[in-house]
């Protein structure tokens, strides 16, 4: 007998019409994935195990909509289910200030990520796993088996067409991540028309040699009992991730059904009601809820969730009691908070100290930090021994059978995959637990991870892309590995740490302030050269993002600089004293730490009255904020020995001191007004 | 018996030894995939057909270093075959200034693409093969063969695990692409170590899954005859590429062989010694090449290669006098000239015309110019009728056993893969015959194609970004498709245009100065929303990149604009002067072409003496350049209805005129200085 009866099929067709009112109300958004979904949704939530009241939880199970624009159809579950999400704010989709945006937005109660760009989601979710998997291994004990959620992912054409979804299913098969299980919308529809345009190739051919199990449904669109089972095997999958390839017809029901035409545009008012008297509703009524679809979700979901999060809440106490160490320290961890004094771990430097590239002082940093913050999860994009992001003595985090480390592993090799790293460290960090996620590779190739990138920031993530070979000094290698815009491009993207320390202390303070950010990802841009330790750096003045590092009476000139250009313009500002020129040195190392600072102190740090000129061996052209004049580099690199290379390019001392001198001359007489002056 | 024979091994070991030297005389460098790949080197090039002479010929056979890390390699291959390379170059590999950087560079003689960067140069293949098979469809009769050359790619690891060659393999495989033969170094290291830490899904049933021909060599450090039946078996297999897995040591006969210590670090003195002992040469002799291998290479590449383009350049001849119009055509294309007056074609508006989308007036332009411009390549990734890149009539680039188009095609689906799009359009481009490719996608995505972007630039192809849906303008799709900071990252990439036009005038320029681009590439931002034509716009005049719309005497102000913001503050203006102030207007709807003008018109477009104010719903951080005042968006946008997200930012006639005046009072009785005025 089937587990599935006339209720599932009325609560799948109050999810369907759900989001088709959605749509029609908004005037905007999709019809046609939720149409084919609304039976995988109904299937797959009626098993899991999540607290609608608390959906933070941290033993649910995590539902991530990696097609994103099916958005439509996870608000109509979240309502439908307990989650605070009201038919008010089902009718306001898709409107200015509403609860319910165009696509899935990670700080609304249930939706584990932000999703729209597609890709992303599916490689969240392997973040999640993987923090999973960490978790278990970290703090499960005989009897207390604190984590064992599930991660469920829908997703499209759209996801699997997009490289980074191949970078992280590749390594979702390495890692042998069972608790991950992907449905996959296999419609066969995208917005070019039919998949066979450009998408023909054997998915589930490429999942198995990624070492996934693939499981088939071949009636997505009715068909409970094959959704369900599919599932459940699924779960057995323990050592292997699963995609479930499920076919459905795009926009089931419709009279466009199976067309893109249902893809990305509302239904037409006839097409709705048709739709309507085919599912036993009344057409002329819309964001109807039959009472007992609510009873039944109330039943079958949101009753067992709040149970089941109240034994969770007994056993973990109980926990507590019987292992207070690692019970504290999760507790502490799912309170969202830091050990205390934690930062006096922060390696601390004088000028005395010799040189050092800032890669090997983020070395030193992670080397002083990873036991005291037992949440730090690292990685590199197989750039291990150049980004130096490995402690010494880190387990890698790799399935057990494979010898090379297990779960409890905190280093991740990531492979040669940045776009898949950003993304799933985006998703170890939505997982909660305090995770803090960082992970290396070339400054150049953070720009490979640009999507993701963006979805930290948006999101609030407070991840860490620890980015070395920052400059033209990576010498040899040449413009392809030369940073230039990057710096620019990550200034420019709203809630974004760039980090670029110039010294110890400073590198100190970027690892201070990216750990403490709650809601802020950063990048740590980290030489591969060696430089001095400052006279007048610290982690106090440094963490405010700009400060003055070293002054003189009566400046004719503030030099602004950043990471390995500050220590040159020292020594240009030693050749201008000789000149009889006052030279205050400003060091920028964030941008956006400093623009967090009061108005008083950052006009302290650039005052009236002061040209700025501007350091930094990259593009100039981020730097009207502070400076009137940039030197910088606004042309790609050369191949060439580091010292060399900076030569040509005049960044000496001497380039330095010439160009300070000409700004001088230049501003002689003038009233100058501080960049930072706003007319509104 | 073997066709190969004393004095293949003795060139292997030439080119072995040479890329050794190479490495150890710059002291930089990657010696290990050199000496593992060196025999395929041999064998591949050994039947390549090309002209060293002429390193442009058009139906040479392409050779692509997808690991450019390898390119001691490729500069001893292009040495000994008779390129333009001297033993001096070789040995000034690395040196600044040389002819022999640390990764290829498309601008040196036999270089067809600049690779390093990981996924690129295979993806650029897709692009070549993509080129020739649309080449020989427009061009090839019977008994003229015009075009028929194979590009081969040689490739490892990590270009496999990124994300780029996964969406370019699988486009391949449907296109059917069987003149592209890739050689992927299985040497199971990478710098993390082996393989089997983050890599152990299965690359040959993947590739079978993309539809490719999979086979195998399972002794690349020594089994030339394995290698050249495989290259043998894969030109036969005329609707598949090819990938052919060759097994290898990594820096083979190296004391280190096998190790990732060999991958990119140079040998010691020692090892050399013995290998230079192993190979039978002279221990303490380095960049020796037997004259055998020189007469060898002579005799089997460099002569039948000046030969046979002897010959193509008779058949030309006689095509040209048997189809005087296509031969025509293609000469002028191989000239890399475009038709005389194709310019005209270009749709030219006056403010009468009814308000249309830019994203519109784009297709219009594609519409109006595809016939004159053959060489035009279109695509979208999926989504055509979003981008409007599809000109009516097209005929898809499509197999044509697929029936769904066929390879005269110039309409490329490229399926939801910006980053392949992007790398596949720099290899159509590199292919030569004047190919001009564009590709469409939202302006927020173009980022997931940062990789490739910023090689377009680097190389200089000229290739062109449809980058549609530029602002809040998209309404409810929300933050997650808004872009914010991608028009300050790609303004700082050196030799990039970035296009916002404000209506049909500077659309057509935009386009008119992209497709007149030799050696720079083009993002074309544009709206989804409707714009009106202005007074005061001009193709001549956009295309300078900014110039006065509308002027009034003895401005207070200049408003600086783009795109959709220049209508609005045409609107603030006359607000403005209701409140009498005098606001220029001034379109600036791409910096570098702007900056590429003289100094003199420049300033008289932003002169001393009037505040700019810089209007843009973007981030403002680029701004500084030419503006003393920006208001722009430094947060994510929002979903909701279009009109309404401007509105709560701010971004109408009235809130714009409100900033200005508040410039204007800021700026009252201070001397100002044009923005554009530099110190040095």
């Amino acid at each position: 007998m089937s587990q599935f009866g006339a209720i599932d099929k009325l609560a799948v067709s109050t999810i369907r019409l759900l989001a088709v009112d959605e749509v029609a109300k908004a005037n905007s958004g999709h019809p046609g994935a939720p149409l084919g979904m609304a039976p995988a949704a109904h299937v797959v939530w009626s098993q899991m195990n999540m607290n609608p009241k608390n959906p933070d939880w941290i033993n649910r199970d995590r539902f991530v909509l990696s097609n994103g624009h099916a958005v439509a159809l996870l608000y109509a579950m979240l309502h439908l289910t307990g989650y605070d999400f009201s038919i008010d704010d089902l009718k306001q989709f898709r409107q200015l200030g509403s609860k319910t945006p165009g696509h899935p937005e990670f700080e609304l109660p249930g939706v584990e990520v932000t999703t729209g760009p597609l890709g992303q989601g599916i490689t969240n979710a392997v973040g999640m796993a993987i923090a999973q998997r960490n978790l278990a291994a970290t703090y499960n004990k005989p009897n207390f088996t604190l984590s064992d959620n599930f991660t469920y992912v829908f997703l499209g054409d759209g996801c699997l067409q997009e490289g980074i979804s191949s970078e992280a299913s590749s390594l979702a098969g390495h890692l042998k991540l069972g608790n991950l299980i992907c449905i996959y919308d296999d419609n066969n529809i995208t917005i070019d028309g039919n998949t066979e345009v450009s998408f023909d190739e054997d998915v589930a051919k490429r999942y198995e040699a990624y070492g996934w199990e693939v499981l088939y449904v071949e009636n997505g669109n009715e068909d409970l009992e094959g959704i369900a089972k599919a599932v459940a095997q699924a779960k057995k999958s323990t050592d292997k991730p699963t995609l479930i390839k499920m076919t459905t017809i795009i926009g089931y029901g419709s009279q466009q059904q199976g067309s893109h035409a249902v893809h990305g545009s509302p239904l037409k008012p006839e097409d709705i009601k048709q739709l309507r008297i085919k599912f036993g509703f009344n057409p002329d009524k819309s964001f109807v809820v039959p009472q007992e679809v609510y009873d039944f979700y109330q039943t079958k979901i949101l009753n067992p969730g709040v149970e089941a999060n109240k034994k969770w809440n007994s056993l973990f106490e109980q926990y507590q009691q019987k292992y207070p160490e690692l019970g504290a320290e999760l507790a502490r961890r799912l309170a969202g908070k830091l050990p205390a004094n934690w930062e006096k771990a922060l390696p601390v430097y004088t000028p005395k100290d010799s040189a050092v590239a800032t890669r090997k002082l983020s070395e030193i940093v992670l080397q002083s930090i990873h036991e005291e913050l037992p949440e730090l999860i690292g990685g590199s994009a197989d750039l291990t021994p150049s980004n130096l992001t490995r402690w010494s003595g880190a387990v890698d985090f790799q399935p057990p059978s494979s010898k090379l480390g297990d779960y409890s592993g905190r280093y991740i090799r990531y492979g040669i995959r940045e776009h898949a790293m950003g993304a799933i460290m985006n998703g170890i960090s939505a997982y909660g637990a305090h995770y803090l996620p960082y992970g290396g590779t070339f400054l150049n190739f953070v720009s490979y991870a640009a999507g993701a990138v963006r979805l930290s920031a948006l999101s609030g993530h407070p991840i860490i892309y620890v980015a070395t070979h920052d400059s033209i000094g990576v010498g040899e290698d040449g413009p392809t590995h030369q940073p230039i815009e990057t710096l620019a491009h990550f200034r420019a993207l709203p809630n974004t740490h760039v980090w670029r320390p110039a010294d110890g202390n400073e590198t100190s303070a970027a690892y201070k302030v990216a750990i403490e950010s709650k809601h802020t990802p950063s990048i740590i841009a980290l030489t591969r050269q060696n430089l001095p330790h400052l006279e007048g750096s610290s982690i106090e003045k440094a963490a405010k993002g700009g400060y003055v590092l070293q002054d003189v009476a009566n400046p004719h000139i503030i030099l602004a600089a950043t990471g390995s250009e500050v220590s040159t313009s020292v020594e240009a500002a030693k050749l201008l004293a000789s000149q009889g020129i006052n030279a205050r040195i400003v060091s920028l190392p964030d941008f956006l730490a400093f623009d967090r600072q009061s108005e008083e102190y950052r006009l302290s740090v650039l005052p009236d009255g002061i040209p700025v000129l501007s350091v930094e061996v990259l593009s100039t052209s981020c730097w009207g904020k502070y400076a009137h004049q940039s030197f910088g580099l606004d042309r790609f690199g050369a191949s060439g020995k580091a010292p060399e290379v900076f030569k040509s390019f005049g960044f000496t001392p001497e380039g330095v001191a010439e160009r300070a001198a000409k700004t001088v001359a230049f501003y002689k007489g003038q009233k100058v007004i501080s960049p930072l002056r706003k007319a509104f």
